[in-house]
């Protein structure tokens, strides 16, 4: 069979990975085709790193390649959307990288872009492709650990941010940033909507974090419209390591995945037993990146819908959107459900 | 040296477990002199395990006995504060289960009691003498995770209790019943106070609580004054067992205690690897319900101050009970410290 | 019911240790009647903290006391056997601190002593009432694993024992000192007696030891006589703490016991997540020492016979010490079985 | 760069493993250029999976093609010296599967043939690539744990395999066809050679393989020449999953690689909490298995020498098959190793 050609849009960290992964993983199934990116050190690098037939310094100038079959957006959040909206125009299929957008409006504006172009969107939201996360979702929706009703997360990352990538304006703030991962595994593993928030949070870890006026830690109730609750607690500065861990507890049971040690490795000495720390979200979820992208081109392939598409980022980012309000006003926010057109 | 004369109050569930202690563990330094308790079943059982001078149905009968060193109140928390007072009145010093009261009014009630009457109290946090918790606060004391940033707790009952135990005329409520040991680890851990709270909670898995009005589930976030946040989650119902979980965040690492498997056992089947996990706080605290005993009994003799006294019972009252409020009132509650008169 | 009035020979650290356990867990149901060690320190020391109603030098002095009920024997292992044989004279049952003996005559002689006397003979082979072994024990003999096929363990301690401590004359060497647990343990679990042994070891860690001849670490392998296999390491000086693991393999699955961590505590720093581990053998087995004894008075009250007598002390011995002649010859060695007189 | 064009013979299931590895993980760096296998069905599947220009029955049919960079050798172990005779008279760079032969003459044939030719051979000694034990070899190699002084290996499979599988004549008998990763790491983690082996074993979990005539349980003591000692259990059937574990203990400490959780993901019931396990090599060992082939496409590029070759190959089965002798013979067996032609 054929492989699929795709054009990749933005080769920062994220974009540089997806291209990595064609050319490994997904060799069998698809190519690049062509790489699109305003920096032309980003593009000479790409075509030492790897055989590309184009390169684009202008992403519109891609998308009139007659053969593309898919496309990958990787470029910054602030280009999401237009991106979205001419690969849909062109009729292409979709990967988006989270998050979707920065507003609620925007991400209504991509939703109806492809509903009305009818191509598959997939958004980047990896974890649900992690195996422990596959198994757990499993177990809890076949009935391992009973109904529902406490949603645990911790998500934290290892090192502050350099200020500009912290920025609220580019990152949606901590909340956002950190926790969008954690809102979307909250929908998907709960089986049920987030309906009201409440935050409490602080700049105490990272102070060069106050130039851009955003917190380095944050607490987050949650409340679901079946009356089950839970919390996330997200962070930027956790020393240790790269520490993302789920809680599902249920009337008959719970289950917990978190992966902090790096390797099957302990070492031991008169100070204690040490293990080593996953220190990355690419080391974490290395196999869930893979896992997601393979997805999506078995999607394409096969005109099956994404198993999580644009609603299920705007729904995410509404809690978290919520969440950022309720720590500004120190009080409980409503996620009120922004509404789809759905008769495009 | 002669060993301490003690009064214990109530031979329910923790005045049987005190009773044991003190025939066993803290044998060789004190003894129970007598017993106090208004069912003469239990009476009888107790003379039936152990030889004890004197056993009386009236609590304030016991306290006429000349030789008496020291008292150990077991019974109802309604009758805490009367106990306390009458004690004090008789210059006894004082061992305290927790919760001292349900309202501000008793703690300040009975602190300023004690005070006048210059008898040391100690509350039963025994978790404060639990090893691993010690270990954790020299850890923290020490510096070995920076400044602490965030509070985790975890506090899980494995069973539904009789509705009649929950009553929240009785217990308080499942937040001030299950979390206030949680609450007062958050100040002795943190080195700082609660300032404000938010809650979310429901009854999700004990139907049974609602003849009482109690809820089973709940999360609670917390605002320290220096800053720094926290959450706790308490619950009725997690059915694989007794689930404390405690973590301290700081800026150069973390400290978390919790304890899950019963034994250093691992049984694997062709279904996987299973261990068996604690079940009650009997099994999970043992060391730590002598150890506080211990303590008090030293500081009786010693004269010194016990390390957990009738203020840090108020403070960590004052805590849950603002967080019930919050729940109750879906809004944040400030925790607001009631005045002690330090001129006693 | 009356205590039990026991006598205890040897106030060494076992004899300490267990004198401590008679005036705390012990106490509602024995006491010590009487102390014997030839050290006036000793004594004092014991006299001091404790009130013991009689102290001799001579432990045949002891003996005559009219009251005794029982007696505790953790004097040195050479005085054991003349002790057992004093004793079971007096028709009183033993508990005796492994070892028995050094010799398979001796243990013989000892064996014939009780036997002729009818006294119940307990040896402190007290991993047998660790509840991680009790519950592991259950597992396999409820066919949980189905048939034991393999037998493997680690028993090691964290510092190299002073020369004269470790002087094979005294200890039995490495593999007897050490091992002796694990082939009690090998026979208990696998429900199989050892037939043949081979060894390697050398003396790598400790070179102390070289002044009195005995080695520091060893392998040795094990054939039962219903054909299955086993493994023990053992060593003196595992720097990171005190190791002992047991595992057995079976047809339907496996189990494992082994503690290495002392507290339920998680220290994550940048240099990685760090755990304290067990130091002593005192602190990993605490609670089977209590219960070995607590088994010990409830079997001379009831009449019962210990569960843990004079021939598994005889078995156990006799496979390290085939172990230790095996290591010496280079050759395999059979576990040739004492017979013992069932006609006494 | 140009990408390398490798040879590969045999498609069972390594080598399927192997091929899929080209077409993915190592597409950037070199293709399959031919694939060659004596059965018709295997050469269809993998044309129908992946482009592959060119495909043979007959492998030396392979070896003429003009353009090959190396041979990757697949195939049943009794090709493997052939095969490498015969790429080495072309020049070619070799990987091959492990074992390398079945007797000690063929090792040192294919030694001589590509010492004669001058061309590397790497083997599928995969475990030096694998993530926790290359970090397991720094520790050790930077002194973390002091000098080595016992080595301690599980290596178990969790199903009994066919007959015809287990043949020793085909795979050398249990200890050789499951022992061999573990006597390499054995020589590699201690740094020293063993120079003494002895073993028990027996046929208790898989009757089945009475057949042909092997064993499926065994434990094999160690000698090394520098003192140190070991130990290496295999099995054949353990239900519970795929089971392999290492340890380096050490006078400052002790290093442990093993991995049985399948995933980061705890699942907790009133009967206990549940891991599942690892279940094949190639769960647990994907990692390595395509870090071993970037390893071999790196020395082919760069000239130098892999870092596991074909001496590597000759001291793992010389010590296997010297246990094997041991077990027959009841006896501990001298590991004599064979001398190699160094003029060539």
């Amino acid at each position: 069979m054929a492989r699929l050609n795709v054009i990749l849009f933005g080769l920062g960290r994220m974009g540089q990975l997806y291209l990595r992964l064609f050319h490994t993983a997904l060799a069998p199934h698809a190519r690049i085709l062509a790489v699109a990116d305003p920096h032309t050190a980003n593009l000479d690098r790409a075509a030492a790193d790897y055989e590309i037939p184009h390169a684009f310094a202008d992403p519109l100038d891609a998308l009139r390649l007659p053969d593309a079959d898919a496309v990958l957006i990787a470029s910054p959040t602030s280009t999401h959307v237009q991106l979205i909206e001419a690969a849909a125009d062109r009729g292409l299929p979709i990967f988006c990288e989270k998050p979707l957008a920065l507003t609620r409006e925007e991400h209504v504006a991509a939703l109806h872009a492809v509903r009305r172009a009818g191509v598959p969107l997939q958004v980047g939201f990896m974890r649900r492709f992690d195996p422990a996360y596959r198994r757990a979702f499993e177990l809890i929706a076949g009935g391992e650990i009973g109904k529902p009703i406490l949603f645990k997360a911790v998500g934290r990352d290892p090192t502050c941010p350099p200020p500009r990538f912290a920025d609220p304006r580019k990152s949606g703030g901590l909340i956002l940033d950190m926790g969008i991962h954690d809102f979307d595994l909250a929908r998907w593993l709960m089986g049920s909507e987030v309906e009201r928030v409440s935050a409490e949070g602080g700049l105490l870890a990272c102070p060069e974090l106050a130039e851009v006026g955003d917190i380095d830690v944050a607490v987050v109730n949650l409340r679901f419209t079946d009356g089950a609750v839970g919390n996330v607690d997200v962070g930027r500065a956790a020393v240790y390591g790269y520490d993302i861990f789920t809680e599902v507890l249920g009337t008959e049971g719970s289950v917990r995945v978190g992966a902090l040690r790096r390797a099957p490795l302990l070492h031991m000495t008169r100070r204690g037993a040490v293990r080593e720390l996953v220190a990355s979200f690419t080391e974490r979820f290395a196999a869930a990146y893979e896992a997601q992208l393979v997805h999506f081109i078995e999607c394409v392939r096969s005109g099956r819908c994404p198993e999580v598409g644009g609603e299920d980022a705007l729904r995410a980012f509404e809690i978290g959107w919520a969440a950022t309000r309720a720590l500004d006003q120190g009080q409980p926010v409503r996620v009120s459900p922004a509404e789809i057109d759905t008769t495009l």
